[in-house]
Formats: structure tokens, sequence, C-alpha cells
């Protein structure tokens, strides 16, 4: 790790635009080798539903009815979590991947045009790592309208392409993808962006407290940790934080589109975080608020004597990156960033 | 495989209600080593929405809202699937692990009270794996109810005691574990029944033809295979391997609540097909039905010219199993059944 320049280094480079290191040319890739593997669902409650008629349903052809009694306890707000263990393990503590909204852990697997993503990537340098469907997405399943009563919002397939920064904002997305217009030197794989929106869960708003509350049940269940987390889980990373400030050492937040408490920005004093940003920030309506609503509370996070770099990826000379930068092209040139700042933490041997 | 006895035998000795051959005591469980793992979605469709207003949505706190048009195509019925590539690939095909109703691949992953599951199990002993989740269910996600108009179907915490011939049928759970009435000598995990309900999926009753459609896709992309299905796909592993009989090479049905088109048996005649069933079936109101359902199938295949091996599992001295077998206490022991059977049709070198 003597290598590797002073994080006080790094960010001074920063304000000149450098990253202040040169990533090390990676000549072969380290080795995939997986020797533990499980899942489990953490948190949650139980809700109760009363005052429903029974009913009688055929769940498979052929097969005879089973009486269904929709009155009872359901089993709601539970978060699924899968974790991998490499064989030689080099992080100090595990990595938690976040995903961000209206999406799930698949985020961070196989990229749409069939690069590995970013659990291999920290898997192959030796880090635990454990991804997880936030409450409702995925595999952590979700409540009747009984329970939550809002509707669920679906998102058209066009709708991350103009929204993510991939495409050139409203209007840019057609079914045919010679029509679709993308921001010039997008590192997104765009042609295979159809795979993208098959990720897509159906999401609700309504749903921020209870994911919170299996975060932190998942944090006291598998931490000390790292928590890496995108866009939408902004808040959940940081509230989480200041909830548990002693269980996790450091913070990544890759473009959070919302943050922590302001008015308990002392509690992550403690807590080393770097915040990334990709490219094409100016020329969107929505993302030069959120990129200032993330700066303005890393600056908050300084003020109260704590640590917080943050890192404009084009400004650093890494140029291209859409919202979706775990599958973006140069995904692994970025997570290399966030692996050196790793390990300018010691966090990793 | 020269130590194993032949199918003919094996067949002879389940009349004789013994499995034929001692299952090897395994004294030291083979090494789990994973050197590939990825994901994706396949097949699906996109769905038209029209005529609905747009809409403004504050996706998270403190950003700036989003206006998302309704109108518009969606990414609808695909499938995600999960894979596992072990160091030395023993399994001449990879394995398709296929789960039941109202659940998603969780099903295969850690059981309920933390032990490895089938999809550690069969990749410890060289088979590559992929497990997936249904249409509508965990990482493949669902519809919004202007493309499927019927309710999703919500499964209280209590329905798969009672179903799943964990407890002595309809009445026997009770939110307090004291009081909930096990079948005794059951294999499920009772004492961390709590952690299954969490893993449960809503469900539709209208998605057959759609999950048909994905699992085909599944098959083109992935197969030659065999496919390991369990309870509601019953109908979708028999189904589609008379979509694909060329593609599958062994179907393993477990406790199959359903079938394939019995008028085209003949198509199976190449893909020989085991079938296990677990106990209590005589002491459950719908379980007889299901089975005998089975049964007759596995009696139209051979009459076709095909290969069915039934095994009852306690007539083979197996005793106390679930519904949920691969969740059961003597899960592995279930697993050496099914591999046993697979080395015997060549599947496994």
């Amino acid at each position: 790790m003597s290598r590797l320049p002073s994080v006080r280094s790094l960010v001074a480079a920063l304000a000149f635009g450098g990253l202040g290191f040169a990533i090390p040319a990676v000549a072969e890739e380290p080795a995939l080798e997986i020797v533990g593997m499980g899942s489990f669902h953490v948190g949650g409650r139980l809700a109760e539903v009363s005052g429903q008629p029974p009913r009688d349903i055929v769940f498979t052809p052929g097969a005879p009815p089973a009486r269904i009694d929709p009155n009872g306890l359901y089993a709601v707000e539970q978060m699924y979590a899968q974790w991998f263990k490499p064989r030689t393990e080099r992080g100090r503590v595990p990595i938690l991947l976040w995903h961000g909204g209206g999406l799930s852990g698949v985020t961070y697997e196989t990229t749409p045009d069939g690069r590995e993503g970013w659990v291999n990537w920290f898997l192959r340098r030796g880090w635990t790592v454990y991804n997880s469907d936030a409450v409702e997405r995925g595999r952590s399943g979700w409540a009747s309208p009984d329970v939550w009563p809002a509707p669920a919002l679906h998102l058209p397939v066009g709708n991350p392409f103009e929204r993510f920064r991939i495409g050139q904002g409203e209007g840019s997305y057609s079914h045919d993808p010679a029509k679709r217009r993308v921001l010039p030197g997008n590192q997104f794989p765009t042609e295979a962006y159809d795979q993208f929106p098959r990720q897509l869960s159906p999401r609700w708003t309504t749903t921020d407290q209870p994911t919170i509350a299996a975060y932190i049940a998942l944090v006291d269940k598998v931490c000390p940790c790292v928590i890496v987390f995108h866009s939408q889980a902004g808040q959940f990373g940081f509230r989480v934080a200041q909830a548990r400030p002693d269980k996790v050492m450091a913070l990544v937040a890759v473009e959070p589109s919302s943050v922590g408490d302001p008015a308990r920005v002392d509690v992550l004093k403690a807590v080393p975080t770097l915040m990334l940003y990709g490219d094409f920030i100016e020329q969107d309506p929505r993302w030069p608020t959120i990129r200032r609503t993330g700066i303005g509370f890393a600056e908050r996070i300084r003020a109260a004597g704590g640590h917080a770099d943050v890192v404009d990826l084009p400004a650093a000379g890494i140029r291209g990156n859409s919202h979706m930068i775990m599958m973006d092209r140069n995904s692994s040139e970025v997570a290399q960033v966030i692996q050196t700042w790793l390990q300018q933490k010691g966090l990793w041997r």
C-alpha cells in the first residue's frame, strides 16, 4: 500500500482536475475464486389483514383448488441479501452493494452487454461481497394493497435512457435503436440498452422508512463493513450510517440522488466518505441540483470535522459516464478509483 | 460409475420399497469452488400502455420531481437467471433449478435454518448451475395492472405451513411457535419456519403461458441441460421439455403439482424422467390427487416407450419430507438420490 499517494495528495490533485495517481494498468485480471455463497432475508415485520372473505384458488391447471383465507399475518418489508466469500480475503471488512431506485441487486451483476459487474470485480480483489435487493424489489418481495395502499410505479423502457444521462434527455429515446439520440461519448453500452429495462423493478415512493429499517437490520447482522450505494440509495447509505456509525468503516456514494439527515452530519465524522459523479451533468435539467445537494452534504461532513472526498470523474479525466456507472464500458476503471481510495483508507491488505 | 447399479435394478428395488443401492456416506463434503458467475434476463416482450395522463413523481426526498409519462412500452414477462460455474466441471451438461409457485430461486439457496441449499450442493459436485426466478417473481419483475389486469395473490405466513405438509393441515399454524401442530417426524426445520414466509413472492394465476415462453427462451440459450423442477413448475418442466425435447437430457420432477400435455407424452420418450414424492401425502386432503396425477403422467411416458422412475421417498426409507424437500433437514440425502440417478444416466463423469 506504500506505493499509493496519501489521501491528502489525492484530494489536492482532484482540486486540479486530476486523480493525482496513475490507475494501475491491470495486466492480468485477478482470478475469481468463490469458496462460500449463501443468501438470507433480514428485517421486516408481520402485517395483519382482516375482514376479507376466503377465496378458492386453482394454482395450477389440473390441481384441486386450495381455499385461501386472505386474512391473517403477512411477512412484509423484509430484505434479501446474497453473499459471496473469496478464497483469499483481502478486504478488512465486507463490501455491501446497495442499488438505486426501480432496480435490484442485478445492477451490480453482469452488465447489459455481458461483462462482469462490480460483484465479480470486488470478489476478484478479495472482498467478501453482500449484494441485496431493497425492500419491495427483486427477491425481497412486496406487500399487497391491503398493506401498502399506494400503487406501484412501473417505468417504461425509455425512461432510464432519458433520465439516466444515456440519451439526450426527454424525447431522445426511440423504440428504433437507430433513432435513439445518445449523448456523444457516452460510456453506457447502448448497443445492449434493450437488456437494461428488463432489470427494472416496480417501485413505491412510500417505502423509504421500512427500507432504512431493513438496511439497518442488514448492517447489524453483517457489519463492520464498507457500503457502496447508488442513486436512490443515497439517503439509505447516509441515514443507515448515521444510525450505526460504529459499524460503517467507509461510505462510497455513487451519484447519490439524496443524502442523510443534515442535522446529524457530526455523527459521520468518523466515517470516511467518497462521492463520485459521472459526466453530462450540466446538460441535464435535474442532475446539477442533485449533484449540488450531494456536494453540499459532503461539505457539511467536512465542516463537522469529517472526511468526504468528492470525485468529479470527467474532471479527473474519466469521461463519458452515465448515471449507471457500474454498467458503463469503463466500469472497471471507476471500480479501481473506489478500490484505490479504500486501500488508502487501510481497508484492504 | 461402474460401482452403481443399473437403472433397471434401481427401479426394481423401488418396487420393493427400497432404493436398491446404498447412498454413499460422504465422509468429506466436496469443496465449493466457483470460478465463474453471472446473470441475465431472457425472454419477455414489450407491452404498450396508452391513453394515461403524465405524472410528476418525487423519487427521493430533496430530489426535484421527474415527469413520468405512464404511456409507452414496458418490458414484461422476461425471466431472470443466475449461473455459477465450478472449477472442475463434472456434469456433462448444466443443471437448471426451477422453483415452485409463490416462490423464487431463493428456494434453492440457503435453507431457512442456514444450511447450504441445492445450488451449492450440485456446485460442490461439479455441476454448472442456473438458478432462475420465474416470470413475475423475484428479480424477473412484474407487469402493471394495465398489462396484467388480474390481482396478485399474496400468501399469509401460515399458508405454506398448512398446505406444504409441514403442519397438520388447516388450522395447524399459530403465530405462537409453541402452539404450531407439526406433522410428527417432519424434516422441515420448523424451528426456523418464520424465515421461510419472508421468501414468499406474490403470484398470479394468469401467467402460465408467458412463464413457459420464458423458460423455453432460457432452454434455447443455455441447454442441453438437466432440469430439476418443483411443485408449480411441474407443468413448466414437462411442457418446456415437450417443446424442446432435443435440448433436455433429463427431467427431475420434485413433487410436481401439475404435468405436461398428456396428448404429447410420446415427445418425452427420449427424455429420462425422475419423479420424487415426500412423506405425509395420505394425511393431506389435496396431495393424494396431486401425486396420482404425476404418477399417471409417468405411466403415460412409460406406455409411450419412454423412461420415468417414480421414487416414493418414505417407501424407499427416506422419511419425513415436507413439500419443501430442498429445505428439509435431509435435503442433502434427497439431493444424493437425484445425483445417483443422474450418474446412472451417464450425465456425470
